[in-house]
């Protein structure tokens, strides 16, 4: 190995290294409550599709990155056409609609299965609660514009049992935990225990 | 008395019994969970300064109005130059500011009293949680513009504790429960029970 390549090499580690640390910086800020400013520019905070296409979430205050205990707000926009899984959480939920159209599909919890939904239209400036348990889906119904939401949850960091379909048992649904967005800060060291 | 003043009387009567009677329904009806409607528009509900100069309050999602256990949701409009009182509650609060500017004021629950605040400039698109139990005030310090605020709870109904000024003992603030806007439906017959 001349001179030259090894050079290289050591400059490739080196930049690696860098990386792995600016990476494990970001996280451990984002997610250790301590490092949090009191008041925070919601246009610095994270935002991602956390792997599920058609969707962008913003935990604006959450358990696992902002050390709440009783509530967690979130921003969440569904492009054109996308949804939410169908899935129930043993938790309130309430949503308020801030730009867009579309469909809650909404069922009940005291049957086998969820069965056929009721469909409610939501638009900009609606606000609904989701009863603890019931089944439901959120869809962006509209062809062109994103739907914008604010959504609140008690008892975080939210537990989330999905259905394949409307007809799928309760007790088939599948627990995601933690869910896509707490994934992250899940298995890092809390300030506070 | 004639005829006519007796007439009068009758008509005056009943359209007095009349407006009490509507006021009774619209009372009855935003104060019974089984009489909302799960979609709700912002427009449509409920706001009001409950008795507070600068202020307008919406509860979008309550627990004496809409029969929330664990969260609820507020709308709130400070004029230019309001504030909230000084005070502080045993629960969970997250602001997200829509429009305006201003200031929050945060004390410690730790020693006697509050003592003097920090202070924190807040505006649109901020959000900032206020620890349980902390003493704090929300000022709109603009000369113009409102301040406009999403504010999430836990524990509802809010039991608020008001101070005087930063120097008042914990143990001497007043507690004020039911807080001004759950008032009006705090002795309505609860559907749930």
């Amino acid at each position: 190995m001349g001179v030259r390549s090894l050079a290289s090499s050591i400059l490739l580690h080196f930049l690696l290294l860098l990386l792995l640390y600016e990476f494990g910086v970001v996280r451990a800020a984002q997610c250790s409550t301590k490092e949090q400013p009191l008041v925070r520019n919601l246009n610095e905070l994270p935002q991602s599709n956390y792997g599920r296409e058609g969707l962008s979430h913003m935990t604006i205050a959450g358990a696992l990155s902002h050390g709440m205990k009783e509530v967690e707000v979130w921003l969440q926009t569904i492009a054109p056409g996308s949804k939410t899984p169908i899935h129930r959480h043993s938790c309130e939920e309430v949503f308020v609609v801030l730009k867009g159209r579309g469909t809650l599909f909404l069922a009940s919890s005291s049957n086998k299965c969820p069965g056929k939904p009721q469909l409610f239209p939501i638009s900009s400036n609606t606000t609904f609660s989701i009863p603890v348990n019931d089944p439901h889906q959120v869809v962006n119904t509209d062809g062109n514009e994103d739907l914008q939401m604010l959504v609140v949850i008690s008892r975080p960091p939210v537990k989330v049992f999905i259905y394949d379909d409307w007809f799928m048992p309760h007790i088939a649904a599948r627990l995601k935990y933690p869910y896509y967005w707490d994934a992250e800060c899940f298995d890092s060291p809390k300030d506070e225990l």
